[in-house]
């Protein structure tokens, strides 16, 4: 009832193909022929990000079996996306929120950006939790800035500004959470886009219920309440619906103008406080689930909506033949107890542990892309791929072959892969880093660590004991068996690039309290 | 330092030039001739909207003398936009704020429209004081609402979306105060906007300072708090300063594209809390004001300031020649002491009263319109015109000749008057409804009273005693003399024409509680 209806539009609307033309008839007198060819129209592109969404939290298997966790989640539109497009089984975020999204902003490496943790809403203050062992490292806790001059900030392009730069009209909706209040990141406008509903410093929300004003209530309200949906209040507008008919009401413009859109719609869902979206809630319940899990499971059906509704307006306005849909997380799922139900690292079997690890659940994330005509529907790629990689990708996608940029992106485009099912590239070093204590709970690999992938073999550098752990993802996913000592040259070999890889990001490594040292590099370490 | 730099723009650029030849090229089969009369660019509007600004708060004369009002205040940007353009000397609001927004918004009449005062943050709450002799009238208290079925608002078609609808990029900047949280008219992307910042529900800022984050203070937030500028926390831009910067930002963007663009930028600023902007208060306080005083003195410079910076930007980026400002007040100034400091009633001078009464203190307005090309610079109009003429006029501006509204519209174009100096229309009447009680103070024709100006002539209708008052503006500037006994033909003739009026309009009328009829229509009071 409270969308605006599209309404006729009168005037000559903005259409790529009628520039085109126009660029041709004023040149005419320069020697442009009429009737050259019209280059294809620049695809829409939606990124759909979702927040602390594990690897197995869908019906959509990402592993080569069933799991429970697919069985037990209804995801009926990942299954849909996954069917018109290609799924990524080795795709990867890093283990925490604000990390990832910077490295979408920018293509950088979190080694490189160096705001290897989450950002606090407060300027100038870190995130990271005291420690006895180490002093905390001097990474970038203001987070992203697109001007220099702020303190502790990662200075670069931002991918949306280079879309809107090329015509495109760029859309966000929902969780920002690249920089601190006080600091220009704060503001998605400073990022590039043309609108911003709903984003801020925030990386979580104060409450998903309309009813409770999204946490805005006198007297409770804390800087995690979302703002800009006062039109909700007082409703039963679940969050997540809110921001799906607020990107729904955004895309009307740009569809109206025959514009090329950017929406980055980048759902709090499913954070925490796990709430339950009542539409969904009382299916897990009735089936005996843990209380606390059937909250979480509704909250994954309320996002899957979501994508729905969002794919069924693009193919009631004729855009969906022309729209890349990226489906993705930005970090493995939560698997501390409380806040989750039932026993902690089990939420993401078979992967080992979950958000804030280096293992495997922490990082490895669900990725679905869907590209009418350049990718065929139903394909599944195994090449893995790094967050940092949708920044030339997408560009790619955009056609914008050479974007003039402040930074070194590290990020590799993933669109080969995409019109190539088959291909593989197993000699491509990606690499985690995380000197950082994360507050959310235990596990190996949670805090003080950094790893590397090359083909199969994954090496995991613990900071705290400075000690090398190596896996076979091929044969033992769960990450159970550390070979490091059965396959010592291999160890070697990717212990050195990891170092070489770090020292050429200029990563940061804590330092000592005992003896004001910095932590070994991972290559000091071999025998 | 935060501002994004206008960046090199690689693509053909939407042009309306480009366009309309292509519309010309792609019809060239169809025999439309090349190098026909391309039509003029549309122009951009600016709307600079003051919130509680009185006729005499400025350096600009507005009266026949010069003030000591106007010695006062320093506004040299607006000497600057009326030494380019026409100042309306006689320019009418309604005697509150949401009114006045509706009206601009529909072009309603405020009888018409029965948002008749201004809204609550909270839905379904009148604002109305609690009356000993009078029920509450079933206002709209929920004020606009761009669609049918929510309770107690206006439904009408907004200016915003016919602009939107037209091509022009519409950008929302500032306060909006149309309707109720938990309403569709608390967004502002609902009365058509591309993009807002910082409108919503509130009709005041919490707080003017980024060091308090305007408002936004944990524990001490109300819904008054200013959404949307965390990137200015923590700093000392001042609330008017980050609007302006915000409004600058947004500008970018059509400017790059030549896409025309509809700015309203409606400053929070003078509403109280009257806090001192500190760029400006130090001279007011040398002068040996009174410390209220010479805050609100620094507010109106603050405005001033902003008004001066966009009049800037827009030479920087060759805009000037083809922009529309068009400045203006949203009712008189507030002359209740406290919250004003001095004598209360005095702050108007010559005009009798202030905020919230039908006499002149309360809706005349400051008002001054430039229009390059169209308008000569330095002219002044002495017509009245009162608020809802904004809205065919800014159609007019346009180019938009028969919108499809599903209002029925009061006001008229005042382009006209724009053109031509000399043009007078003493025939046109123009009403004043107000069946609320303020809770902002006391004084006459402060609550319940209905007026009408027609010529020189003006007639209050007061309520309450159900009486009469005649006044001749033209001898009696400060209506200190009611002349309706000495002018019986005069008084019967306004009396029937605001009565025939009001009930055209569905005037809504108060109900004594004593005897619950309804007050008399005014030309039932007649001897």
């Amino acid at each position: 009832m409270m969308a605006i209806k599209l309404q006729k539009i009168r005037m000559p609307r903005v259409n790529y193909r009628m520039l085109l033309c126009a660029v041709a008839f004023s040149t005419l007198s320069t020697g442009f022929a009429i009737g050259q060819t019209i280059p294809p129209e620049p695809p829409n592109i939606v990124v759909f990000l979702v927040d602390d969404m594990g690897w197995q939290d869908t019906s959509v298997p990402f592993w080569d079996k069933k799991t429970i966790l697919n069985e037990r989640y209804r995801t009926p539109n990942m299954e849909r996306l996954a069917a018109g497009g290609m799924k990524f089984t080795n795709a990867y975020a890093t283990p925490v929120c604000t990390p990832t999204r910077i490295s979408l902003l920018t293509g950088m490496n979190a080694a490189h950006h160096r705001v290897t943790n989450w950002t606090n809403i407060m300027r100038d203050k870190t995130t990271d939790s005291p420690d006895e062992m180490f002093h905390g490292v001097d990474w970038n806790i203001n987070g992203f800035s697109p001007v220099k001059g702020m303190p502790k900030t990662v200075v670069a392009t931002p991918l949306p500004a280079l879309l809107r730069d090329e015509g495109y009209f760029t859309i966000h909706i929902g969780k920002a959470h690249w920089g601190s209040m006080g600091t220009p990141g704060a503001s998605p406008y400073n990022a590039g886009f043309v609108v911003n509903k709903s984003g801020h410093a925030a990386g979580h929300p104060q409450n998903y219920y309309g009813e409770q004003h999204y946490g805005n209530v006198l007297g409770k309200a804390t800087y995690h309440a979302v703002p800009g949906l006062e039109e909700y209040y007082q409703s039963d507008v679940f969050l997540t619906e809110a921001l799906t008919r607020e990107a729904i009401k955004s895309l009307e413009y740009p569809i109206a103008r025959k514009q090329p859109f950017f929406l980055y719609l980048a759902h709090y869902a499913l954070h925490t406080p796990i709430q339950g979206d009542d539409r969904f809630v009382k299916h897990y319940l009735a089936m005996g689930m843990d209380s606390i899990e059937a909250r979480y499971a509704s909250l994954i059906e309320g996002m899957d909506k979501s994508l729905g509704d969002v794919m069924d307006f693009l193919e009631k306005t004729d855009q969906e033949k022309n729209t890349i849909i990226i489906f993705l997380s930005d970090n493995g799922g939560l698997s501390i107890s409380p806040p989750r139900g039932g026993v902690q690292h089990t939420h993401n079997l078979p992967l080992r542990e979950g958000k804030g690890s280096l293992h495997e659940g922490g990082i490895r994330i669900p990725m679905l892309v869907k590209w009418p005509g350049a990718v065929k529907a139903g394909e599944v790629q195994e090449q893995y791929v790094i967050v940092e990689d949708l920044f030339p990708s997408v560009l790619e996608m955009a056609g914008i072959s050479s974007p003039v940029v402040t930074q070194t992106v590290d990020g590799k485009s993933f669109v080969p892969f995409l019109k190539n099912p088959k291909l593989r590239e197993q000699s491509r070093p990606v690499v985690w880093h995380y000197p950082n204590k994360w507050g959310g709970g235990k596990g190996n690999a949670i805090n003080y660590a950094s790893a590397i992938r090359k083909g199969k073999w994954k090496l995991i550098y613990l900071m705290q004991e400075e000690r090398l752990e190596l896996y076979d993802l091929e044969k033992d996913i769960g990450e159970q068996q550390n070979v490091a000592q059965a396959f010592p040259a291999r160890t070697k070999e990717l212990a050195e690039e990891l170092t070489r890889l770090l020292k050429s990001r200029d990563a940061l490594m804590p330092v000592r309290k005992a003896n004001d040292t910095p932590v070994a590099w991972p290559s000091a370490r071999l025998r």
